[in-house]
């Protein structure tokens, strides 16, 4: 499955800039994928490109109309079918991160189906995969792992990429979740494959590569979540990474969703390598990525500094600083 | 989801006895739900059960046909179809533990709707679950782990049930494969469950119960199995259990169907706490349960009192030996 670019995003009726975060993540890190936005009226997002209906955006060129944007309870409204149906009759193929599939509705179905479109469900994985088989690959992969979920895996993985490939190194993000498979153009959300092939998917995911080749994955969930952690083991014995990244939020007090308390970094540094040695024998963390969004920046560079020295890795916060200490280690340790 | 009981046993052709696996473990441990056996042309398997067609089975009272053998490629053949027909025309519900959906083939679909008769596909969850909540329930479990994939998990959880409903507890099998939910009635394969729901689906199937009362789970792979760690991660979360028995194969040499050697039991208990320890963090380990099939008696016993010595916990071959120091141990563990 490949997402045919470029994207016309579809912001629908969103009550505010939160709500279309998946276009804003996709402008973020493919800004020359998108040809414009698409919004309805009363529409409170704004991801800073430009306004286009679908006749704008084929003229532009776009291929596919993506939908960035979710509404109360993750479901597609009625009032955005007109628009999809244009997109589908004017040549667009859609893209969709929601729960409900494209095709569950008639409407969208017949239309895709008589104009020839290609319908995304990007959280429903439409390849058959094979159980885990646990073989070493050659290729080298990283994989961002979180001491909770929603700490910034994906974005520090793209982050790694970005910075990866400006230094010459041979670098593919490879996304795990819908949001990651808009940015991507591909991908698959693992947490919606059926559990027996979780592994497995991880390793069509990143499949055997050039020895210089870096996979870089994005995580997904903690091995200390107790709604989640299964769907993270398999990624990490799928994905059996040669290095990986520690992702955390210094302020949260609690796992997201469940009263547990939060893992230290220690705990999922050791937790992750003791686990992760099943698949790759030689798994090493190369750094900490800490989103210090709450705190000053003061307050940020303490922390972060506490935390290199604590655990010996460079750390940083790769929104703020960067990801440039983090590669610096990752090259020195795999030359 | 409950399969309507007595059962018919469909064993088809079963080219030979362990073809019929399915039907023998309904047989074993559920007898008194079983009228009857039936048998096509050419079938070398037999459970033991009176050979009925589906008019003596309907006559002896039976309420499902289970699909009580696999085909090569897990696949139902078409020479089994008329059968499973005319079982639905004749007023039986039909379960089948087979990958492929009984709906999946339009005579079944059709006559199952026209006669009003249920299709359980024992393999596909039919249950929506809600992410798991890792909250503490009351009531007692115990789950079975293992070193490996097919080591006896199954068994052991059955054998334990009837040892502890015999001493007068009040203890219920709780199913987690397809074989086990035939051989229960009910419950949820947790390998097919979406991967986003493991643990929700073992939340779901070990309720909060009676403060005394204890649910017996069926484990499901291996947390050393690069293949499947994730779904026994995620049951274990799930199950949150009290106590745990290691089941062990001493004379397998790798896991199942991959090139990994053998955790040890150790190695197995160590694992399984510090991951079991995140929902219910006074879980422990309550005995081994090792299948000594491979050995004579002699060493059998040496092996089992090895392991005992070892650590410091009971050690049985439930088929040839019990789990009677097992339940021991549980008892003096939970008064």
């Amino acid at each position: 499955m490949e997402i045919a670019k470029p994207y016309l995003l579809f912001l629908g009726d969103a009550p505010d800039a939160l709500a279309a975060k998946t276009a804003a993540g996709v402008v973020d890190w493919r800004r020359d994928w998108c040809v414009g936005q698409l919004r309805l009226p009363g529409c409170k997002a704004d991801v800073g490109l430009p306004d286009l209906d679908v006749a704008g955006a084929v003229a532009a060129g776009a291929k596919t109309l993506v939908i960035g944007v979710v509404n109360a309870g993750g479901v597609l409204p009625e009032h955005w079918i007109d628009q999809i149906v244009l997109a589908l009759e004017s040549g667009l193929d859609v893209a969709s991160g929601l729960h409900g599939r494209l095709s569950s509705f008639p409407r969208i179905a017949e239309a895709a189906k008589r104009h020839g479109r290609a319908l995304h469900d990007v959280r429903h994985a439409s390849e058959r995969f094979a159980t885990g088989k646990g073989v070493k690959r050659p290729g080298r992969r990283l994989l961002t792992v979180g001491t909770d979920c929603s700490v910034g895996k994906k974005y520090a993985a793209l982050a790694l990429e970005a910075e990866m490939t400006a230094r010459g190194l041979d670098a593919e993000f490879r996304a795990t979740g819908q949001t990651g498979v808009l940015i991507a153009g591909r991908g698959v959300a693992v947490d919606a494959v059926v559990a027996d092939f979780i592994s497995g998917a991880a390793e069509w995911l990143t499949p055997a590569a050039d020895p210089a080749h870096w996979d870089v994955v994005e995580g997904q969930g903690s091995l200390f979540h107790p709604s989640f952690a299964g769907v993270t083991l398999g990624l990490l014995h799928g994905a059996q990474p040669d290095a990986f990244v520690v992702c955390h939020e210094p302020t949260r007090t609690t796992m997201r969703g469940v009263p547990h308390p939060l893992p230290s970094i220690g705990q999922v540094i050791e937790a992750t390598v003791a686990a992760g040695r099943l698949t790759n024998p030689e798994i090493r963390c190369v750094g900490l990525a800490i989103n210090t969004s709450a705190l000053d920046e003061t307050e940020a560079r303490a922390t972060l500094d506490a935390a290199a020295a604590v655990h010996g890795l460079p750390a940083s916060d790769p929104v703020r600083f960067g990801v440039g200490p983090i590669v610096d280690r990752l090259i020195a340790t795999f030359p």
